[in-house]
């Protein structure tokens, strides 16, 4: 029988802070009351800020962060439009997916699972297309699957330095909130987040910010929708309003996560994840243990994906740690299953649950057969805690 | 200040009872965990009962009704098709909006609002489409709009005594789990329900049954589709789990909720609607007020919709509830709005709330400027309920 | 099965807030932490702006509002001492009791249930006191078992006229919060009160307001006590902590309760009770039923208790009530058992509510066997709610 | 700002578990209601086998466990009787000087804070006492302050082997229901525990077993009660009701919390306590610590008092552990403040708990100034729990 905590580093749905979980424990309200709006209107405002724009509009639809996805794509493309995107790990597969069942015509740049976005391939493409047949480019700016962040702003220098038009379109649902994400400085034109991962509420909400270039793309793009409708949530929105019954206590609990990140400062939130990840990783090197990620500049702040040795399983590794210890890892996905474990490092976290991570992943790779001196992860990330270790210069300048 | 109890009568999203809330109040958890599945899977079950089927099969997509509204379209229907549609309220009228939208060719055919579904009108087009060119016939079972349930069983007649074979959808949003449904037995194609209603918990679940029939229509069904995509649905929900992150706390809710529905017997719930139903509209009628729904045989026992006499705007009698009594009445919509006000008597409910509902609006009413007097319609639902009113003749008989 | 909304009516212990519920929803905390005070300091001062007082020091027992009792009376009296009492009421009497348990001589004055506290015979008593023997005089401020509200102020000036120096204790369980209370006005030295009826949280709180007098008294007296001890508190309750674990949770809740409180205003909280208290008598007394208070300057504007006509079982109302309507009544007690019952109408409450009492009560009546004419209760209440009927002239000069 | 779960190693109020927090967010209810005691009843039962006695019975006291040693005392004894305690840390301590402080004469053993119960000066002291002058004997079960285990058993064979006829009084706060107690096989006469450590709930309720020797004492002892008299609870308990108003919610509470222990198992929560709290210790004897418990034998299984090196400041460990890493130690309490800390290691814990704390505690050692080899310390009890370690033989026997 489970006692005790449950120590959960799933990449998301991440832990729910109690002041959200006591924040959504409400009764049921009228979403057509009068001053329904006094609950709505901050918070897409609230959203802007965490996505760090002014000028993009912001939609939030009961669904999942796959729903942002689809609502993105149909909203402001037309059928058979050309797309960039690159598939380097589960989630960047998936999209590139869903853009092919949507009806676009998807120009894939396969890169090895653990590398960035193919930043120069991207460029290299987007300049040969002098007719402009490209619409938009697809970066996933936090492949989860693989713990790598890509560089945003370098797809858009690429943009840029070829005056290239296409929308860019950013996956920001494992980052956005977490790590350092400027929709308008890297003129982002459609950015994807849910609710479940830096925002700390359970899932249910589909969040988008959209780009004026963009918004003005949806009054004329022709693909079929209705349930993801710009307009409708446009004119509703308004006065704070939704077409359809929205999930009132999500609200109550996005205000108490948006007060949580404010209050704490979003940079600071930021700077807390670079920190607590630092710590997680530095625990698993001394583990004796590699990254999926292929280079620091890449290693990602909300999720490390763990390779296992060759001879060990590692959904033993995961099964241990959910069996023996209440504590959830994420699984490799696809591809790296069976090769792989994941520790979320996101949302509401502290120094703490980072040591109960590693001290439990010790444990589950014992009992999964590997040889581990027990200790030695936890140790390197209470050095470096503690302040007692130095910092890394690679990560200040990859930031 | 506002004190007290809220008491809400909007027809959905409705109470919440107590246990389903206590449910919800969950830590976040792994949604691939390895006994996942234990929590999932008996919901499946759970609503199929809901919706007296033992051959559908019921989807759970994170989002709302008119999500499942989409879901069902997309996944067996075919650009261009042609489908036959009512418009006899707010919400027939979205839904085949939507049915136009996603490129469907939507026969229509108008009816006042306060009538049913035009069953003659039905069997007579259907009759006449030799070529079988209509792919499917849509009903919805409860227009929340006007307190008006259709026959859903005679437009299955209809279907049946022509030998057509369109699929039938029915929109059960607020009448499944609440109201007498039968799917199996009046063969709907697709049943579409949400969480926020008979379900009794937040919105945030769009619920679909589907008949083996259309199940197999899905499997050639060329609209694009995603998000909603029936096969993604299948493939991961034999073990329970999700194809992108579900919304755990509901489930956790929908547990309780079922447990409530099957403790308290379904029939016995269907029996309490119509009960209490049958009060607030003696209490209504003793008022002096009539409902839009044009016959007693149409009468929901989910909803009541009540014209306000001529000289007086609803939009301040629920503006006067709201205000001055933490009351909230449904408004009317489109056409009806300042005519009428709706109360909401679904879900978590019993004789109390209902002559709180009264007495509510009679005060609202008053102070609207309406002549009142005062306490008739709670005496009359008082006489109802303690059996001193006789039972309506025609009421067994409609249903 | 019941289902909808509980209709709690006891008076006591009372609906909880759903602000105060959110605010109680929290995981364990260290109560020796550094920053616990900043938690518990405030509380102090909030209970003393709702007792009205500036000089007097407030204690926070772990128990319910009979330790306070307790600890009113040990911590400020010898064995032995004389105390002045009434007994009108069960609440009354009880505490009577305790006195005698306790090692007091108690002099004891016996009133009819129904009338208030004796000030004519307590301020015959006290004149003829000449030596000074009576060291305390017992009022219950609010006779929760009667519905009587006696006049402490004309007890205060009962002593004072005659220049006593006895100790003036207060019950004022079921009046602070929600009836005007001063402690300081009044002079009254030791002020009772409990968690559980106008401060709307849990039971659990033993709460004293102890004037300086009662201080000085406490530092010589003699009688025997540890945990109630308010040296002991005195001196952990200096930094926010307590002697003993403490129901932090609840502290939490107090929080809550005092900020609803001090936002509506105590002023107009008390407004508020003595507005929905006249809807209830008002609807009683339409239903033809009479109080067991015995004029209307006594009536509570907390609790209202009613007699049933002599052929009715007052039980049988409460049990049709609870086990029909999903409503609690509270019952009479002792010597009005069966032949009373109870609508207790404080704390966190509004019209619907008490429109709903008064409706279940007269369905209630009816079922146990009383000709009811429905709907005069909730009418006579509607009229006054709604500003329809005149206000009462007698309860403004009773207040 | 704090961010992340807190972690909670004070020795109570312990970690509420989820279905426990779950189970008392309910509203409030009639605690007269005729179905009341369907409740309550089952909880007396629930604790006596918590208490492992089949003869005592249960009572549960709105208060803390200080309530209960006051219950237990004033219930069974007169004024002026002579009792045997021993002083060996800071709860015994404040024990002894509560009987003083009800007029009992107190025959104090001094013993060393660290050491047991002196059992051997005990039965030199009963078997001394041939009048039978002793009429209870009170042993301090587990030392919080001090993390010392006291073999009452061995207080039981010295009372039986002089044939003394003594009440054998047991504070269990902080062993009952974790560490194994045998209130029959014992014959202890009082047991007293309280809501907030082994139950795994908020403070509020103090828990007393009650022999059925006791039960007699308390007929006839003269010793002043009233709040706390055991006949009104009987009396009430009878149906399920309390003579004054109970905490409802922490009854909800007690319901999931025994249903926990239950389906755990009472046997296998004791030895999980064990095997934790040997982790613990593991942790803190690799980290170079010692115990204040005197001998192993003596090793509490649900606190370690924990010496820290004479150069350190044992607050500013706890003040780091809290300021920094959202940890709560317990502190040296009374002589022992500054020189020790203290974890709690009860209640609702798991391997992963032991290991933050262990981690956390190297991290605000070295951050007080201490040299810390990081890692040893959980490396310690990974070894324990993956089985990689031998168990101890000690262990065994002593217990």
């Amino acid at each position: 029988m489970r006692t005790g905590q449950t120590h959960l580093f799933v990449p998301g749905p991440t832990n729910i802070p109690e002041r959200v979980r006591q924040a959504m424990n409400v009764p049921m309200q009228d979403m057509r009351a009068p001053d329904f709006g006094e609950l709505t209107l901050d918070l897409f405002d609230g959203l802007k800020r965490v996505l760090r724009t002014e000028r993009a509009r912001v939609f939030m639809f009961p669904g999942s962060g796959t729903g942002a996805w689809e609502a993105a794509i149909t909203n402001t493309l037309d059928p058979g439009d050309r797309v960039l995107m690159a598939r380097h790990g589960q989630f960047s597969t998936l999209w590139a997916q869903m853009a092919e069942r949507l009806g676009l015509e998807v120009e894939v740049v396969d890169a090895p699972w653990g590398a960035g976005v193919p930043v120069k391939e991207f460029a290299r493409r987007l300049g040969a297309d002098r007719e402009g047949r490209i619409k938009a480019v697809f970066v996933t700016h936090n492949e989860t699957a693989t713990g790598v962040t890509s560089d945003v702003a370098a797809v858009r220098r690429a943009l840029d330095e070829c005056f290239h038009d296409a929308l860019l379109f950013v996956d920001g649902v494992s980052s956005i909130g977490s790590i350092d994400f400027r929709m308008d400085d890297w003129g982002v034109d459609l950015a994807v987040t849910g609710s479940q991962k830096g925002l700390m509420l359970p899932a249910g909400l589909g969040i988008l910010g959209v780009s004026e270039k963009a918004m003005a793309a949806s009054e004329t793009a022709t693909m079929r929708r209705a349930y993801f409708e710009f307009a409708d949530m446009v004119k509703m929105n308004a006065g704070g309003y939704f077409p359809y019954t929205p999930p009132t206590q999500l609200f109550h609990g996005l205000r108490a996560s948006l007060d949580l990140i404010f209050e704490e400062g979003l940079d600071a939130v930021i700077a807390r994840h670079r920190r607590l990840a630092e710590g997680v990783r530095r625990g698993v090197q001394a583990m004796g243990l590699e990254l999926v990620a292929e280079h620091p500049s890449l290693y990602s702040n909300t999720v490390s994906a763990i390779r296992v040795p060759p001879e060990i399983d590692a959904r033993e590794v995961i099964g241990a740690a959910y069996s023996r210890y209440n504590t959830s890892f994420g699984s490799g996905l696809a591809r790296l299953d069976g090769r792989v474990f994941r520790i979320g490092h996101l949302g509401d976290l502290n120094e703490g649950m980072c040591l109960t991570a590693l001290s439990v992943a010790e444990m589950a790779l014992a009992e999964a057969g590997m040889q581990v001196d027990f200790g030695r992860g936890p140790a390197a990330a209470m050095s470096w805690f503690t302040g007692a270790a130095e910092a890394p210069e690679l990560r200040v300048a990859a930031e």
